[in-house]
């Protein structure tokens, strides 16, 4: 069980550092400032996770090393699609926030697996500094789908004038 | 906005057929029935769920078709990895587990996303049956974090003895 959670806590290390490359482009690919901010935010965010997933591996005593998560680069290499078509802005937004909400929920799964794993295997410190990432995961899905549905309302006045 | 939220849910479509073929080897590799019943159910779902797709595409009078999504293939992929590790019974149900939370969380953000488009662009009927999958995936996976973390305890107890 030890090498189970080991293997996917050098999987997520290696999500984490795939997302900080990828986030920089969503960004700039982004309209709505709000978005923007939103992304730049999670972006600081995601990098004191990958460090904190350091300090886990410090705390097992294991050297911080990643191996390729393929089911990440999958999510990832989906993002690139949208990023590439040709949407006008509203909807490129739009986009932006689903491809940035896969990655969310797969970020989401991860986690909560992990911790449970960390709790099963005793790891009590890590199990809490896991948990700690859960919940900023969960915080900046919430807010994706806040800015997604304040773009519904948005339109939907305009559309009513 | 509407071609997008074509593209996605012929995305989708893809997604649930690659799901429905992956879900029997994963009941296959399980071994405890609690988790092996979970999977089988879910299967059965998925197969719902996939079929109230082709209602949604019948209703928006486009043809039921999928596009590969490559998101997916990646989470499957990653998976297929892991089923194909030599680990003990309960170590490869927590294993499963973790690959079917990440399937889950993928639909879950996936049709999230779909639901919120569907009211942005007046489907209404639309957007009440990707609210049901929403609610089936939600709940597949509060169904599975439940045997995940019953195996955590009865772990405990057997520790304790």
């Amino acid at each position: 069980m030890q090498d189970l959670f080991v293997e996917q806590l050098r999987d997520v290390y290696n999500a984490e550092n795939q997302i900080i490359k990828a986030l920089p482009k969503m960004v700039k690919s982004a309209s709505s400032e709000e978005l923007r901010d939103a992304l730049e935010e999670h972006l600081e965010q995601t990098k004191g996770q990958s460090e904190r997933l350091e300090e886990i591996f410090e705390e097992l005593q294991l050297k911080a090393r990643g191996t390729k998560c393929v089911g990440m680069e999958g999510v990832i290499d989906e993002g690139k699609e949208l990023l590439s078509e040709d949407f006008q802005d509203s909807v490129m937004d739009a986009a932006i926030i689903a491809a940035a909400q896969k990655v969310e929920h797969y970020e989401i799964a991860t986690y909560g697996t992990l911790r449970t794993w960390a709790r099963r295997l005793g790891h009590e410190r890590v199990a809490e500094l896991l948990q700690e990432t859960l919940d900023e995961e969960a915080q900046a899905d919430e807010k994706l789908t806040q800015i997604a549905e304040s773009m519904v309302n948005e339109e939907a006045v305009q559309t009513s004038r």
